[in-house]
């Protein structure tokens, strides 16, 4: 074979799993018979049944009953199989460690927790946590039936994506931690018969690829404000993320908001994150001393003692939700002027505690935004709360096979991993 | 013909424009031989060669000199044409009426302006003033042998675009005027033997248009600042503008940077616009009196008796350039942790004082960004000044021939337009 015909060939593969990749990936908005994939896809049908065949024996695909809502004789549909491959991942957070394995239909085969106050504790002690839970997620998956297509680690600190380390984590108080090598050793027995690929994230930017998808499917231009400590961000446009010229957009929780303000963590003054972060919140709720603010309380449990206190109509809760509905609002105008969102998506504390924050944002939006009715901006709150994280993880790991339909073995092993 | 082949029929007409235009709009960014116009577009040789030999027919492409900077045999290139098709652009401002003719090339075929204190007057003067440029631009394109694709018609207020309605001009004092209607019938014998299709956008989108273009070819990430009484501004993503969900974005004048601060013309307090506008900067400039007020100063003349004032070392004036350097950071700084840009073009009469701005900018802005190195967004400097809106008026005017370059007939006639 000569160099030329090598290329051609190399390009005609590129070519079969790029279109095996758009077919997965427009199952994946719900069943289509192969006539529609053909149409939605500019394919001609003798190719898209071809394509349907490779992932139906890549168990990726299969047949489904009628199509809903189509006229005359129901077709054949074709839906998402993928029950046999999964994608897990993996949490390390000031307060728990998680872990949750998804498969490609998007239902849970494991889901696994353990509270841990992890800041200032050695890596290797919480890591070493860590993978115990991953150990019997990863036992969940096997006992499904399902092979693993990677683990996504999502970690609360600056990470350098290419060889999986932390860089550092000022809310853990760790730097330098090769995140990726360490749970790579750690896992040695529980993956020794195939090994798995590790992936290391920042836990914010999954939470956003998480809340993003739980937005109405049919938005396709809308911003996410996570919140935990900080405050993280994600702008999508027309479905796609947008990063940026560097990969820095998104970095909502450092806009100033209040130049006469607070101190923020990283130096500056009056930034969004010190008006609406969790510690601003926990500061305007409770007194030093307060129970609210013992150690051994778990984030979920702190939100739920604020909600609690906020129904019993409690003066002090009440006027904190609303100084945070207030700044909220005028960060979020301030993203609504320069973007015009299509929908604002809440994760994070803020989701948890929507219900309460959600009439004056409304109204305050409304006031500050220079587009007639808000630009058609609506608020929308994320169901996910703080598992937002771990199922981003899942995702990501999962895009592994929409990318590339091929890391999945034809043969009869039941969802082999190439 | 049945209805299926008169479908496909029109679906080949729709891919041979689509094609057309490909070819078209890359020989906008230099000359190309046909084999790079074909690798660079993904299309066979052959196709290229024939839609090459279809727009040296249109007149709107020709055969160039040798490529540059390619090695061997210096191949024959193919380069834009159209000296003989051109866009026009008028706008009506506050202190000022203008046309340009430009042609397929980019070359400046005409240039009118004249100053008018046009706030308060009756539309109809106005428009009539206006007009008797356009005709005169008319004469100089028809004097150059060139036909005009359209007019485009740039006004400072809020535009109904599908029917060339002024909907509102606060600085104008105009409401409800429909321009496009009545600069037909005021051009009724200029453009009697041909009649040229009018638009009407916002004068400050044309600026941004033409301002996006004027920062380097190779950045695709950028957002404009565009600055007279009222900041605009503009977001491009992979040299796309980014229009939000209902084309709301880029009301960068209207988020709120200081929350004490003053009232703006919106009714809202501390908007950035309050805090850098033109207004702002002569209200911190001059004493009322001062000759720099003088009604019948342009509102060059005035940046330029500024810029004067600067160079002569003047405490007050330095001063007032310093506070609007800080403001603009500290607006520009949020776009950055939102957008995080490859450059941030300043335009308007922000880039006619950029060179007295720069320093206080960059540094400011170095300080209030999160990512680091500012995350690679660099501050650059339109060259257009206050006639960044007509260049702008003619881009999009052009872009009709671009769109769909068969809109100028193939028959021997001097550039005909459909």
């Amino acid at each position: 074979m000569n160099a030329v015909s090598s290329h051609a060939l190399t390009d005609q593969r590129a070519l079969r799993r790029a279109n095996l990749s758009n077919v997965l990936s427009v199952l994946r908005d719900g069943p289509r018979s192969r006539a529609r994939l053909a149409e939605d896809l500019g394919l001609n049908k003798a190719t898209v049944s071809s394509l349907v065949s490779e992932l139906i024996e890549r168990r990726l695909a299969r047949e489904g009953s009628s199509e809903r809502g189509s006229v005359g004789r129901p077709g054949t549909v074709i839906e998402l199989d993928g029950e046999a491959v999964c994608g897990v991942a993996a949490e390390v957070n000031v307060n728990h460690v998680a872990t949750l394995a998804v498969n490609l239909r998007g239902e849970v085969l494991s889901e696994r927790r353990t509270s841990v106050a992890a800041a200032g504790q050695p890596p290797n002690d919480v890591l070493e946590l860590l993978s115990g839970l991953l150990g019997d997620t990863l036992a969940d998956v096997k006992a499904a039936g399902a092979a693993v297509t990677g683990i996504v680690v999502g970690v609360a600190g600056l990470v350098e994506r290419n060889h999986g380390n932390l860089t550092i984590a000022p809310n853990l108080g760790w730097s330098d931690v090769p995140v990726s090598a360490l749970l790579g050793d750690l896992l040695g027995a529980a993956t020794a018969d195939r090994p798995v690929p590790i992936e290391v994230h920042n836990e914010a930017t999954l939470a956003v690829v998480a809340e993003a998808r739980s937005a109405e499917p049919d938005e396709r231009d809308i911003i996410v404000v996570h919140s935990e400590i900080g405050i993280g961000g994600g702008i999508f446009a027309d479905g796609r993320r947008f990063d940026g010229a560097r990969g820095y957009a998104g970095e909502f929780g450092h806009m100033v908001v209040d130049p006469s303000g607070r101190r923020c963590g990283c130096g500056r003054t009056g930034c969004w994150e010190t008006t609406i972060g969790l510690n601003r919140l926990l500061e305007l709720v409770a007194e030093p001393g307060d129970s609210l603010l013992a150690p051994a309380l778990g984030l979920e449990e702190r939100i739920a003692e604020i909600d609690r206190r906020a129904e019993t109509g409690d003066d002090r809760t009440l006027a904190a939700l609303d100084e945070i509905a207030r700044w909220l609002a005028r960060g979020a105008a301030i993203l609504t002027n320069v973007l015009n969102p299509g929908a604002i998506v809440l994760g994070g504390y803020l989701a948890l505690l929507g219900h309460r924050l959600l009439d004056v944002l409304v109204v305050e939006l409304e006031a500050a935004v220079i587009a007639p009715d808000t630009g058609g901006t609506r608020v929308a709150i994320s169901s996910l709360g703080f598992t937002a994280s771990v199922h981003g993880g899942a995702v990501v790991a999962l895009d592994r096979i929409f990318d590339d339909p091929t890391v999945v073995s034809r043969n009869d092993e039941l969802g082999a991993i190439s």
